[in-house]
């Protein structure tokens, strides 16, 4: 039996499950700070022995397997979680591998296995939520390089009447800090899912997804998009990111129905557990 | 012995060599129809009888193996290249294994095997010139996936002072219609090389380049970055690239010192015919 840890920022969930994607038993702990929510993880898979773990992890994280910090979270501002040393907490604890990445290239990995990218060797997966994210499978590995990809933060062009002055910390106006979920409710003065009827809002949305489409499309060129996470809920923005999208690529480069090619998530809500159930299988390989 | 052919939209380079990138005899031939540029190739290397030819090859090309046209030239304007089958008539004429990519992707294989990425699995290798494009190894393989990527379209801010419309006939003002040497032409009345002591020239140049950098080391996270073509030989740029893609980053992401992680290429001009013996070694081995 294999154990998988989806480590998100207000939640854990742990499941227990094989190497096909079957899940058995889950829980899910709040994530306040390590030496409450770890105990916890522990208790759970000590529980059932797992003979290896899984973790898909918030970030950003140290996923160099040279760096002295592999496996630990590296600056978030999440009180107690910087520079906590994840998997070496885990394997002390538990003895068995552990597999390590972030949430987002699990999500990758469980869609290109299982879901909507199921046999192929290449896809992207994209979440739109409390922030954006993106993981990816480039000729069947998971993209990394000096580090993990960090695709939510890229920069994408205002739209001209949208004057608001953006929400990342970092960055103020990236992708993330003019179209992830806190972005909306600032903008709007509401909750997405209270501006469902409001179409300029999923119009604008639809801008700014276009545009990141585009930057990973011509960089990428993955064979799928998979498309989650809750603003992406509102379906209704898959129409306008595909308008902008068609406009922005003006045919320079050859692309299956967009309605094809850029989708909703094979696996639901469970890309990121299955996916990390894979990454506790690739430990065991390793 | 082994074949190169770094086959360009103003010339092809031919060359013999071996696998630890040594080059022997080499010539040039204009690019001009392939009725006439190709018996020229074939001529040469049926004269050295070499084991394999590896093409680098201007674009957009087919490189999807499951493809009916893989192996040929896809959309270019040139006349006569449109749907070339390039792999084909080489295979044909030569009875030898052809490897086949792009001739950023190529470059990028050289840099990484022998050049300023030498012994790292991970590199872009971007050439800013005529055109804008880039290659990249990712886990130490050439970057595919539904086709070859098309870096040089990305999408960037338009400096607000800058009015010049943007020279590409597909996106107007992507990053190839604003910094490849015709924009800097037109924009500026001037080639390049005319514009040397011309600050705000580069200064602009730079401005556009960060912005390329930030996408690809976010989307892509390379180990390295190498930074070649003509236009990149004005080596004024490097510094105003550095300024503007620190405030952009404004530390987000742990990098090397700028200068020491985006760099000229190692091998001169010659990373894409030494990349391109590395794709004949390639064939072979597949």
């Amino acid at each position: 039996m294999l154990g998988a840890i989806e480590a998100g920022g207000t939640k854990f969930v742990c499941a227990v499950g094989d190497e096909l994607g079957g899940i058995g038993e889950r829980i899910q702990i709040p994530t306040t700070i390590p030496e409450e929510t770890i105990p916890r993880v522990i208790a759970f898979f000590s529980k059932h022995g797992v003979e290896a773990i899984g973790i898909g992890s918030f970030g950003p994280i140290d996923v160099n397997l040279d760096s002295e910090t592999y496996g630990s979270i590296t600056s978030t501002p999440k009180p107690g979680w910087r520079g906590y040393p994840f998997v070496q907490e885990i394997r002390k604890a538990l003895g068995v591998p552990v597999g390590f990445n972030t949430d987002v290239n699990a999500a990758a990995l469980g869609e290109a296995t299982f879901g909507a990218a199921k046999g192929l060797d290449s896809c992207l997966y994209i979440t739109v939520g409390t922030g954006i994210g993106a993981g990816a499978v480039v000729q069947g590995k998971l993209l990394q390089g000096l580090s993990h990809p960090e695709m939510g933060h890229i920069l994408v062009r205002r739209h001209p009447e949208d004057h608001y002055k953006g929400k990342c910390p970092y960055h103020s106006d990236c992708l993330e800090g003019l179209a992830a979920g806190p972005a909306i409710e600032e903008r709007w003065g509401a909750k997405g899912i209270e501006l469902v009827s409001r179409e300029e809002v999923w119009d604008l949305e639809g801008y700014y997804i276009a545009q990141a489409l585009m930057q990973y499309i011509l960089i990428l060129s993955p064979k799928k998009i998979i498309l989650g996470g809750g603003v992406m809920n509102q379906k209704q923005v898959f129409s306008y990111f595909q308008k902008y999208l068609q406009e922005l690529l003006n045919d320079y480069v050859a692309l299956p129905r967009l309605s094809d090619y850029i989708v909703s998530p094979g696996l639901g809500d469970d890309a990121g557990i299955i996916g990390s159930l894979l990454l506790a299988r690739n430990a065991i390989q390793e």
